[in-house]
């Protein structure tokens, strides 16, 4: 298979752009698969911060994770990333919707993904990615999707590339990748 | 730059798909950059068939290409690809739109483009590509747009992967990518 399906080419972006040493975001642990290739990607001089609301998802990802000194996990909103993570980050990953075998009514929302995504391009380096998986099948998914989409439609284009990556023959609402890289700043002349 | 442009991103998955001795089809020869790049990747065990209905487009493609022995130029429709190529191909790219540096009011339509397409599909190797970068910026250029993506959407999912890659953030209707897979066919039990 020639074209890679949504989660790899995801992990295939983060393997180019993080880098041993780097501070990272997990904004979304879940049951820890991102925060633990992260982790590996980073290397312990690295560090990665794992975000989640639900006890349940950290305890899944501290499990993962219990080899690595290196993860920070944080039970609390990723809305407040820029309080827990103040250096500079060279990649940020969501998954959006529920967590996978939790509880599907306890779902990812447009506000507070989009202060989230927000606090990550902030912290990001140039040449970094905010990465985010949108899933839109579930209740409420779709509002979520339509709020990420036109706030990342309207990122300057000076400052930022934003890319999606879809597959558009599919039924059931596959998850869909949007990435955004921050770009060097053109020097005023 | 971690994300690739649409045209460096199109060419490497043309080199993951195209193998020496394949048999591959330019369908919109233009200036020959693609027939070029296509005749390295399938060597002179392969072949390369190039099309364009405009002779100025053969002529600089000709040019561009005249070190290879394995490109045949065709000055005729890409509706007519079944004519002409009667092998399985690995590949088949379209750059839709006009000729850069020539007419600009002779373009790509999408009732030829859409009987290409389907020539091409049904000439595909399972696991191979069909590639059309999309512009959308001149006159009837999104009537062929919005035929294109209505077309490659209800390609059966059982037997296609529709890829779609694009920024979404750029000004002025920049190019995007449409790729489709040939999926291997499962066994009926």
């Amino acid at each position: 298979m020639t074209l890679q399906r949504v989660l790899p080419f995801t992990k295939s972006l983060l393997e180019q752009v993080v880098q041993k040493g780097d501070a990272v975001v997990d904004a979304t642990a879940g049951n820890g698969h991102d925060t633990h290739f992260l982790a590996g990607l980073t290397g312990d001089s690295g560090k990665v911060y794992a975000f989640d609301i639900q006890q349940q998802a950290i305890e899944a990802t501290r499990q993962r994770t219990e080899a690595f000194r290196h993860v920070e996990l944080i039970c609390d909103s990723h809305a407040k990333i820029s309080q827990y993570v103040t250096e500079s980050i060279s990649a940020a990953v969501f998954n959006l919707g529920y967590l996978p075998k939790g509880d599907h009514t306890i779902i990812t929302k447009a506000d507070s993904t989009l202060q989230a995504i927000g606090q990550c391009l902030e912290r990001l380096k140039t040449g970094g990615l905010v990465l985010a998986v949108i899933y839109s099948g579930h209740d409420g998914g779709s509002e979520e999707r339509d709020a990420v989409m036109d706030y990342v439609k309207q990122l300057p284009q000076t400052r930022y590339d934003v890319m999606k990556y879809e597959f558009i023959n599919q039924q059931h609402s596959p998850p869909f990748l949007i990435a955004i890289e921050k770009k060097q700043q053109r020097q005023k002349k």
